[in-house]
């Protein structure tokens, strides 16, 4: 069976997972990070630098805007269409080859879980080891 | 060898295949789906309202719209080149979890096919499943 | 262990990779793809138009501008940024089914490096084969 994890989230932003998922995996082959929801999502990006994530924001935000007057879907607030979208363009999962327990992620990736509501939540990533060919 | 299944569009818009795949798969691991398309995507969202698919055209067509007089490539139409924009944007293919013959989906997590040309398609998705390591 | 390659490229740009990938893979499964870097993507998409990528690039370059005003990480220049929100948007990874040592591509698809800074790069890819469920 996979693993389940729960991750807390403080409203949108970006928090850096790469421990808590590196805690979770051993063996070898690839490790798939699967996100249970619409509304957020798994990201690789730059793990160095704290203006990288505001910047992303700015810039998803101008293509995912809150509160659009064309919206027809607002159910939960201005930033609920905003959710989907983004979580449509930046992805839902990642999958990250693994070898002896160590995840081989370029010297600057991180993972991230990228929260798009403002308000907290807890979300839901299931974990899959899959093997390598023999 | 992996399952290839044939999925018909009727043009433009979102088709909720969630039961199609869910009838082809069995075991536990991973269920990849990939579709063989450069002008469609296979996406997850929101299986709920009918108001997100929409408000998703909405969104993608500002930033991959059809006859933008800058494309050099339109030999299909115009909405030949917005059709590959949108494909690199959502994506080609899923990976989602498996246990017990039943996708690990979230609550409100749909399989949709999402078909960006405006003419109807028949659209060839391979299925293949992948064991967890032990 | 996984196998990793490494990629020249001469600056921004699409670099069909098929062929260099057909190479080190064999047998049956699924074939990931995985780019140790935060600003190039892996993608497929049209392989018989030139026209295609230029038009990808004017695509992307309208809602991940050079330079943005708007951007507080420049530390290596104008594309720093706009090369990390590319590869956000276009994605770092490729997962594709593998039949008896071929790549089970559509017709039209075509594996490649979109190098998104401008200066000429070295990129690694680490290659992972993953067996079908039996």
């Amino acid at each position: 069976m996979p693993k389940i994890i729960e991750i807390s989230t403080s409203g949108r932003g970006f928090f850096n997972i790469t421990r808590a998922i590196e805690r979770e995996v051993a063996g070898d082959g690839l490790c798939h990070l699967f996100l249970q929801h619409t509304s957020a999502s798994l990201v690789l990006t730059e793990n160095a630098s704290p203006e990288v994530p505001k910047d992303l924001e700015t810039l998803i935000g101008r293509i995912a805007p809150d509160g659009d007057p064309a919206y027809r879907h607002d159910d939960e607030g201005p930033d609920d269409m905003a959710a989907h979208f983004r979580t449509l363009l930046a992805g839902h999962d990642l999958s990250i080859p693994l070898a002896d327990g160590r995840l081989l992620l370029g010297t600057w990736q991180g993972i991230f879980l990228w929260e798009h509501r403002h308000n907290p939540h807890r979300r839901r990533i299931v974990i899959t080891v899959l093997p390598e060919a023999t």
